[in-house]
């Protein structure tokens, strides 16, 4: 009997979900024992709601685009599911006769996908339950690197590198740029992969994992001052001091209790004014550091679909309460292939930036970071030119 | 007798000035009767300080590179002349036996352009002095449109684009994006270009060429709200009340006395939410509106040369006192030609968004303006996937 397939998507989108969600339906519509495969609209709300599509029988057109189109094309939502919430999740899914269900997140959604999981196999009803690893932050515990963090960090190595040129033709401020990643310094990180004519594009660089002093900053700032006007700073969001106080906080909270951060940059460009007596300018990103599709990665696309055939894969051999993952075989040249972890080991885990690759002064990072970030950010980025004499 | 050649930049940098500094080496070089072509370090500073780089002797590899090469390679400035400054800029051309000077900016830099050309005639220098406009605002009079705004449209319609579709992916929030184009609307209304699935990504535009109203515009968001929680405004950085206060006032007053813009995303955020309790999130995309190589206009380059080396052509054909300027001769099929504009018509003109381009609701944009900007973003945005029932 030919059972059907859901898939949905939790958490912040990036520019690769919807080709994890390609390569789920591909990989199920080639399956001969596969059903229908439906979409929950906005995630674990569209199950709740019983608001769900159907994605196997789209216009083919519509679908191969998929792996070029940013965002969630299902929807996603941030809702944080309470115990009540569980058996309804599975009424649900009884009612569609749903026999795999895919969930696409980071390790809140990882640890959702754990409890349904659990709580299928508790209630004896025949589920395979696999997670698909996404998000920016690559915070996943036990892959080797996240689908979307490849693509998130071009925008900003990308970002960075122009900034620096905006920066150095008309220096008359000292250039402090925020990137998302609240807790792992990751995406900060691809702040320090661009050079220009030899010199990295970034000067300083601050990660979360180390407390901020800001004494120690603006020391750094003050000796870069005495040897150039042109000054390009990257920053984590999330950059909080001794006590664990975010040096902006907006007062906001998620729908998982989480702090929203933001601010950092402009927080600090008013100490660096304030403190040295010099312009400082804030640039922040937002939102368009996940969904900018331009900065995919091709090489983020590729892997993004083959952990969503991979899932597919699992569940229809037999698997359930795993996450599809990604183990890298070698730096030089890049080799990767497709690993499976059980979900309970990743579930609330956060893979935090290794503290070996920031360098003594806090204030930058190591070249391991460039060779192991370098293949996931894809083609290198085009030339510019370079006068002499300037 | 061969005389050199001198090219400066001024006021903020696009990602196509460089392809315009390509056209002036390129086609100077081209001249028999050209002597050495230098650029002046960081604009009229580098003038004042006689500080030059030799541009006919730099590596042709690199040369080829600057139009893909976004912000000033030579350098910029936002120095505003005083009267004792022009007769040091004289001294400075007569050094290096300077013929032709090429100033390439906005209306700021064609006044000073004009200037410089008055007092060579009344010193009875013999010098050529020839215009090259400039601006990502595209305020400059009497040239259809100006060589970087057709990239920096692009920026903005597909930020504007991107963000749609994150927004409809997760809508938690009435999210409001911020644009460059303190005074003039042409960077703003560029949000209005882009379409998803047969509808605008923005849902309301507001530029700064009518007062902004906030009780109409809360009215607006209001009315939305109670037809979609998917919301997406893109507003001008410079909206100001009817008294011509700016909604957000940073208090910053650049080189030429222009207060500056910014926060006004954030400003209108704070309004929805606490007049009409939703949340709200703002977009803000700094200076990388103006260094994004990516979102470079194949058109816009192809024309920022195109305009280089027509200035070239002008001083060469015994001409001064003149801005190269862009004629439209048709829109469907677009087609565009050279010509030229005295100095003195556009210095230190604005050129403001065309009302009866603005809809009646003062919130939108009409066809007319696409059918002017779409030829000038290049070629057309990549299609996104569109599944059927979401």
């Amino acid at each position: 009997m030919k059972r059907n397939i859901l898939v949905a998507h939790g958490g912040g989108p990036t520019t690769v979900i919807n080709a994890s969600l390609f390569g789920v339906i591909d990989e199920a519509m080639r399956q001969s024992s596969s059903g229908k495969v439906f979409g929950a609209i906005h995630g674990v709300e569209g199950v709740l709601n019983d608001e769900l599509i159907e994605l196997s029988s789209q216009d083919q057109k519509q679908l191969v685009l998929l792996p070029y189109t940013p965002a969630s094309a299902i929807g996603s939502c941030r809702r944080k599911l309470t115990d009540a919430d569980y058996p309804r999740i599975l009424e649900v899914l009884k009612k569609h006769d749903i026999g795999c269900f895919f969930y696409n997140g980071g390790n809140d959604s990882m640890d959702t996908c754990n409890k349904i999981a659990k709580l299928a196999e508790a209630s004896g009803y025949d589920l395979a339950v696999i997670g698909i690893p996404k998000t920016i932050d690559n915070d996943l515990a036990l892959t080797d690197h996240c689908p979307g963090y490849g693509s998130a960090a071009r925008f900003i190595a990308n970002n960075t590198r122009d900034l620096w040129m905006e920066v150095r033709a008309m220096p008359m401020y000292v250039t402090i740029m925020e990137t998302m990643g609240r807790n792992a310094g990751w995406l900060t990180a691809a702040g320090s992969i661009p050079d220009y004519d030899g010199k990295p594009c970034a000067q300083l660089v601050y990660l979360p994992e180390y407390a901020f002093d800001e004494n120690a900053f603006l020391a750094d700032v003050d000796n870069l001052l005495h040897k150039q006007r042109e000054i390009l700073i990257v920053v984590s969001e999330g950059l909080a001091d001794e006590n664990g106080k975010m040096i902006a906080d907006l007062g906001i909270v998620d729908g998982f209790g989480h702090k929203l951060a933001g601010g950092a940059a402009q927080a600090l460009c008013d100490k660096v004014t304030a403190r040295l007596g010099v312009r400082a300018r804030a640039e922040r990103h937002g939102f368009l550091g996940r969904c900018s599709m331009i900065m995919q990665s091709a090489q983020d696309r590729e892997e993004a679909i083959a952990v969503g055939r991979h899932a597919v894969r699992l569940a229809f051999s037999g698997h359930t309460g795993l996450m599809a993952a990604i183990r890298r075989d070698s730096d030089h040249p890049y080799a990767w292939s497709l690993t499976e972890v059980p979900l309970e080991n990743v579930a609330n885990l956060e893979r935090k930036f290794p503290l070996e690759w920031i360098n003594q002064g806090r204030n930058g990072i190591t070249d391991e970071f460039r060779a192991y970030a370098l293949p996931l950010i894809g083609e290198p980025l085009p030339p510019y030119a370079v006068l002499s004499g300037r």
